[in-house]
């Protein structure tokens, strides 16, 4: 009965995307829906839950442009008053939903100005605290990167645009869709008037997208408060790599290099004084020249030393996922990657690490021509670690490598190397309960195994929360893989978005009967 | 007597200044002055002008503060209407002074914006025509590079401010000063109703700055009509490289080189994509580190297989300037050069090729982090001509070697390598008689031999003239070494605008003597 409405809701609201998801999900939905079959008792709890999500999917739309239409970036310290709204508006809602909340105070930050600034608070919430049930801590962040029409936006950024079944608006799927989802999916359990198998909690930030001021220290000093009968933190902050469902267990870490050669005490011409001088521009390309092959193998010595050795089991999750090697060069637009195979792709953007040149400070950078011999010049690399690899380790090497390099240059210049960032990579055990709960509810709601996935970017808060809480850690993925976080057009789907409220209804039931 | 006014004069005004002068350049003056003596022919003319030149030095600085006075500056096309006013102020006081004016129209140009809009035209003037006597032709321009006190400014750049001796104004130097001091010359001889012992023409255009519109063609255009009569043309647009005066034989031609790598259809994230792309910022560095060796050396081969070798007499020209390296390193700020002693280093600046690495468009050149695959990036470098070299030659020898280095990267990327300026370079015939006149004229009024000096830029123009007419070109300067054209506090010293003036004076009259 729910399926058929929620097929015939579906028909009404979705149509045209309909026909892509007919022939893409439906089919494989409906036919796996009936081989993996679901536990009776999780049927009984479950059912009433998406039918109150389904009939109450426009209520949902609706709060979620409320949502969006606040412009909480956060990149933009005189929006911060629009970020601290977004967290009021969003304990309002826990408050109201009969949560208790805090708005912890992180001190204040530095800005690029110089001047100290209050930083929004973070937000902390709990829902019950029951010794005999197991407790869910829930991250998310309700900042979003900055957004404006001129930048090739087709809709008004700022007001969620349903087009064709897609919802567009900045932090629609990076991160306030997801957030709210979650507070839908305890509506879900609160409506229907079944008890909610978990303590939940929530740790809801406004400046993820610069960095989470302030979050790592809280962390720490609440371990003990906060955190201390906290069994498992889910983050759902991330996208799926392909069209099917995904569990995410690793992130790659990163350090970003700034090579600073600084010469002659002026801009020079280059024609009054070319020829005579060792140009800063040449030692710095003679030093990022050294960084990396062709192949893309990095070529400073011994920084791949503690790369983790690939196990059988890592070579089969590889196997099993549906990612086409044809569709993503056609969707990067390249003839090749530096691999051949689609497992191999995967590997060098998610288990091995790499290095990527930015670009250069202080060089000519504009259009045309300008005969200018640049004083001072600062190259931009940076380098993506990932188990068992230490930032600091490969920052030594770097910048070890790079001063044996630039002594050979027998330059009068000065080479200054500094690194920043230094996030560790995050890798999880996919035995952990989590994994297991998370494949349940994933089978329940879409009817499919979830893809095991990796993040080949850095998102640092997964392993600042393992490092310091001790406790499991997982991401829950519910955007697409085409929604476009922190670009124009950011999007969730109304199916990834309503499933996605389903999957986190669904996933606090299977983890609840671990 | 005229000697003793002039020291008086240049007592009162020139104090602060004239300590310094009195300690380099004044002893040296009247020690050379006596041994080097002038014909007494060219003493008798010659006085009456520089007493003429000395006794209204005030008014012939405050004419360049009415020029400077217009903002005529050629890079903004809304500005070209004052550099027209400029034109026609320069054609009024020619007219003035008895000589026929045209202003030569040179048609439309297409502006940045894909507009077509006229250029200012060009002034081609001349003040008789006795078949008697040579024709000279003095080229120069009215146009000046932008300025704004906010660009650092110690004074209000169109407002020519004496501060120590020195006249601080957009244009001083570059090139109003000079263009005046030529017409101020002439000025004395009619005062002093002294016959011009030459036929005189002027060129002088108003777009120096942007590449000289329409000039090559209208040289071509009227090489049979105003060039015809043409026995010698001088440029005074350039400066002396020491405090000593100086006559310029030479400057490198230049090519400017674009290296577009285009590769994937959009920007990437790092972390998302890091390990999987052939980084066309990778492959942008491998190329740009083929090009030049840290020793200065191009690596390009061939590419310097044309340069005229060393004589004799130029190995002595060298030996003569009074280039002091130490001084240089300082005001470079730089520990060393590439080479090590200054005959060496003036060569690699004048007489031999360089390459120099302007700086990167496309990839991330602001200030911090941003973790970018740029899909397309444009190196940018340039190459310094010398003679025989053919810049059509070097083009081709560089294209071709930077794609067989990028045929080796086995990159799916797109290579493009494309060329601009094309400037030969130009070196005068020493053994010219205007080099005969110019050492005449400036041992009478300065009591030295001239530096022969050569500029390690480009200046298209003198190469154009010579090649275009087939007549004698040279580079008669009047700025001092730091009178910082096209920067900041731009400037030109009382003194050599007023001694620039005599020069050009005694230069006519020597140049009537061969």
């Amino acid at each position: 009965m729910q399926r058929k409405l929620h097929l015939h809701n579906f028909k009404q609201e979705y149509t045209p995307r309909f026909k892509t998801l007919v022939q893409c999900v439906v089919p494989v939905f409906l036919l796996l829906h009936t081989s993996f079959s679901t536990p009776p008792g999780s049927s009984a709890v479950l059912e009433p839950l998406f039918q109150y999500i389904d009939e109450h999917n426009n209520e949902f739309i609706q709060r979620l442009a409320e949502w969006v239409a606040v412009q909480s970036e956060s990149a933009d310290p005189a929006k911060w008053g629009e970020v601290e709204k977004m967290l009021n508006m969003t304990a309002e809602r826990i408050r109201g939903m009969g949560g208790s909340v805090e708005l912890a105070d992180v001190g204040p930050q530095q800005l690029a100005s110089g001047e100290m600034a209050p930083v929004p608070p973070v937000l902390l919430a709990e829902f019950s605290r029951d010794p005999e049930k197991a407790t869910l801590c829930i991250y998310g962040h309700v900042d979003v990167q900055p957004a404006r029409t001129e930048d090739g936006w087709s809709t008004s950024p700022f007001n969620l645009t349903d087009l064709l079944g897609n919802l567009y608006g900045r932090g629609a799927t990076d991160n306030k869709g997801p957030v709210l989802a979650w507070l839908h999916a305890v509506e879900a359990y609160q409506a229907a008037k079944q008890e909610i198998p978990l303590n939940l909690k929530f740790i809801i930030e406004g400046t993820e997208e610069v960095g989470s001021y302030g979050l790592l220290e809280l962390t720490r000093k609440r371990n003990d408060s906060f955190f201390a009968d906290v069994d498992y933190i889910v983050i759902s902050d991330n996208v799926w790599t392909t069209r099917n469902p995904a569990l995410t267990y690793g992130t790659r870490g990163n350090s970003y290099f700034f090579v600073e050669v600084d010469g002659p005490k002026l801009d020079l011409h280059s024609g009054v004084y070319g020829g005579s001088i060792h140009e800063p521009m040449s030692d710095l390309i003679a030093l990022l020249g050294s960084l990396v092959h062709h192949t893309g193998k990095i070529l400073i010595p011994g920084i791949t030393d503690d790369v983790a050795p690939l196990t059988d089991t890592e070579r089969n999750i590889y196997q099993n996922i549906s990612f086409d090697l044809e569709e993503m060069k056609r969707v990067v637009g390249v003839k090749h990657f530096l691999q051949d195979t689609r497992e191999e792709v995967l590997m060098a953007r998610w288990r091995y690490p790499c290095l990527s040149i930015h670009g250069i400070e202080g060089a000519f950078s504009e259009l045309g021509m300008k005969t200018i011999i640049p004083r001072r010049v600062i190259g931009k690399f940076s380098i993506r670690q990932v188990s068992n690899m230490n930032p600091h380790d490969v920052e030594r090497k770097a910048e070890e490598h790079l001063k044996l390099v630039f002594s050979r240059l027998r330059s009068p210049n000065r080479l200054t190397v500094s690194a920043a960032v230094g996030a560790k990579p995050w890798v999880a055990k996919l035995s952990d309960p989590q994994y297991f709960a998370g494949k349940k509810a994933i089978k329940n709601v879409f009817g499919v195994e979830p893809e095991l996935i990796r993040e080949g970017s850095t998102i640092p808060i997964a392993q600042d929360f393992h490092e310091v809480t001790g406790k499991s850690v997982m991401m829950l993925p519910i955007g697409g893989h085409d929604d476009g976080e922190h670009s124009q057009n950011e999007k969730i789907s109304r199916y990834n978005f309503i499933e996605g409220t389903k999957l986190f209804a669904a996933y606090i039931h299977e983890l609840s009967q671990l």
